[in-house]
């Protein structure tokens, strides 16, 4: 079997990071902001390429401000990896050593009264040394300060995760013909990885088997039980491919299923529609969550879809729009995003289902399309 | 070939997690902190045996304050995963639910003007989130304020460490019996992370192999260069076995090594010695640094010495004590740390040893036992 089911994407170039770069700049000074620092992880990565081989206690930070070039400080034995990274053409590299004090170097690099939108992952000891060494700077988290910052997918973007959700659709359309009755659902749980591995992921960031009583718990993971006939199982699993995420639900059962889990199932199938359908530029995220809910709860069961419905996706498997109760913040196209509602019944069993929906000019369209019937598996 | 080098070692029960709960509040009062907040990571893990799913904006937080019962504020999501951990018989679990403001509910666990060790990886969104909700409390990164918290290591934590040391020096062994020449860097890495699995690591961090000019990179990790006769290459690798790490480093030439290759690699195995024959309760970390480091300077290698000596080890690879000048804390028996000098001569060659050594009563120990010689390979 040829478990390609993608071509290569096409490699970001530096332009691409320098025209994120600027974009960010001009969305800061918009909200009032003086700048932006970007600390390892999803933002660095998506700003320049630059992934450093661990995040540790030693600080290494871009920062971009309007009519400053943009600068990434790293620690002085890891300049070389930053300075091999795509987006580096673009940022003057500045240096720190170890035995100096890296938020002295930052000092110099950030007006002394200047409000900073600051990666929502930077570690606290980075941003408590910065706040001592500048204590009339005042700092926002990204997520709270441009939530959006990431959210608008550019086509190569929305080409990667296209490949990504086709990936994991192609993984569910395998695990589904595997063996569920008698096996643990670690054994499973490993099956989605080795699946989702051979069909282009190189990143498993997650493989839900939540059978049975487990399913009711939505972020149980996998454990040591025997999954059996009669049982609900709740698969929910992605990664990263190219770069880009996946994260897809589907809830299956072993045998003939009751009238009961039908049922539930057929009401969580039909609010993930309805939240389907709201989807279009211009409207609220939380109205993705109140399209969902309400279904659910117009069931009877509102009281046991104990999350929210959705999260946005891209360079990470869990980033902002969150489809959430309070968040006013508006669809636009290109954003992408999970629509996963469940029931959850606990002691007994629980039903997910989820797709990635991306926004297009006028309505919503999934990155995942495997059938959304209750599928029995042996 | 049996790989087992190790027995299993005994499980920490919930009066450990519970010991450690009192000493740090008892810690904490003595440096006038009104308490301290562990987030997800490895405080959390050592103080309760809870490690989520996933690090994410989810708020999840530990909250140890004198007087008070320990407090797990945790997602509901996330609510029977934490109580499922050894370590949560001891405290209380409270959760907050989506849609609503987690830092709202961690006012109610947290005095309005209370100073506040806080772990270093916390998120930056979280400190900002308690910050905005409690305008008059201080935080301290906890490597600030409680540098020492988990540095020293009870006879069971020590016990794993070895086995750690132990999986690690077989796997150097079984590296060197391997072909070097004509193979790519991540080729040797990946037999690196395969033996030190072999050997009962759980856990692999980095498998660094930097042959000829990518040696001089102390943080290069394994690229396409392939190894040549006349290479230095430098091994550096560690991960975690039962929830504790390894990290040694060993320099190998494929061939017979030059003169001078001879002469950099005997002042780095001089320093390395100077170093370990400097530990004893008392000392300061910094003079561990100045020990390797005269040894280096004296040589003539100062300038090519670009980083500190070594790094504490425990439930993470990578933590306090530094051996780095300015560092004042003092040894005590029980800690553990590495002593890794290197010298690094840009474009042509490095060479760096790497032990971790334990502090005991009156000197030092060694968790990494294999012969610092230069090792010839094929």
């Amino acid at each position: 079997m040829n478990q390609k089911v993608h071509t290569e994407p096409v490699r970001f170039t530096s332009d691409d990071y320098a025209a994120r770069m600027v974009r960010v700049v001009e969305d800061a000074a918009e909200v009032g902001l003086n700048g932006v620092l970007a600390t390892p992880g999803p933002d660095l990565v998506w700003l320049t390429g630059y992934q450093p081989t661990a995040i540790t206690e030693r600080l290494t930070m871009l920062v971009l401000a309007p009519d400053e070039h943009p600068t990434l400080l790293v620690p002085a034995l890891e300049r070389s990896d930053a300075e091999a990274a795509e987006g580096s053409s673009s940022v003057t590299v500045v240096d720190w050593a170890d035995g100096t004090d890296p938020y002295e170097a930052a000092r110099h690099l950030l007006p002394p009264d200047g409000r900073f939108g600051v990666s929502d992952s930077a570690w606290a000891l980075h941003l408590l040394g910065l706040q001592t060494t500048l204590p009339d700077t005042r700092y926002r988290a990204l997520s709270a300060s441009l939530p959006m910052m990431r959210a608008v997918k550019d086509s190569n973007e929305l080409g990667r995760l296209a490949m990504a959700g086709a990936a994991a659709d192609a993984t569910y359309g395998e695990i589904v013909k595997l063996r569920f009755a008698g096996r643990r659902e670690t054994e499973v749980a490993a099956d989605l990885a080795r699946l989702l591995r051979e069909f282009g992921h190189e990143q498993v960031d997650f493989t839900i088997v939540g059978s049975g009583p487990n399913g009711a718990n939505p972020h149980h993971e996998a454990g040591d039980r025997v999954i059996e006939q009669g049982d609900a199982v709740v698969l929910d699993f992605g990664g990263l491919m190219y770069g880009y995420g996946s994260d897809t639900s589907r809830t299956v059962y072993v045998g003939e299923p009751s009238a009961e889990v039908r049922a539930v199932h057929e009401v969580v199938r039909l609010a993930q529609q309805a939240a389907f359908e709201a989807v279009r530029p211009g409207i609220a995220c939380q109205e993705i969550d109140r399209a969902a809910r309400a279904v659910i709860t117009e069931a009877g069961y509102g009281e046991a879809f104990i999350h929210r419905t959705g999260h946005g996706i891209g360079v990470t498997t869990h980033e902002p729009p969150y489809m959430v109760e309070g968040e006013e913040q508006t669809l636009r196209p290109g954003m992408c995003f999970s629509i996963e509602p469940g029931i959850y019944l606990a002691g007994r069993f629980g039903v997910r289902i989820e797709d990635i929906v991306t926004v297009t000019d006028t309505t919503g369209e999934r990155f995942n399309n495997t059938d959304h019937a209750l599928r029995t598996v042996e």
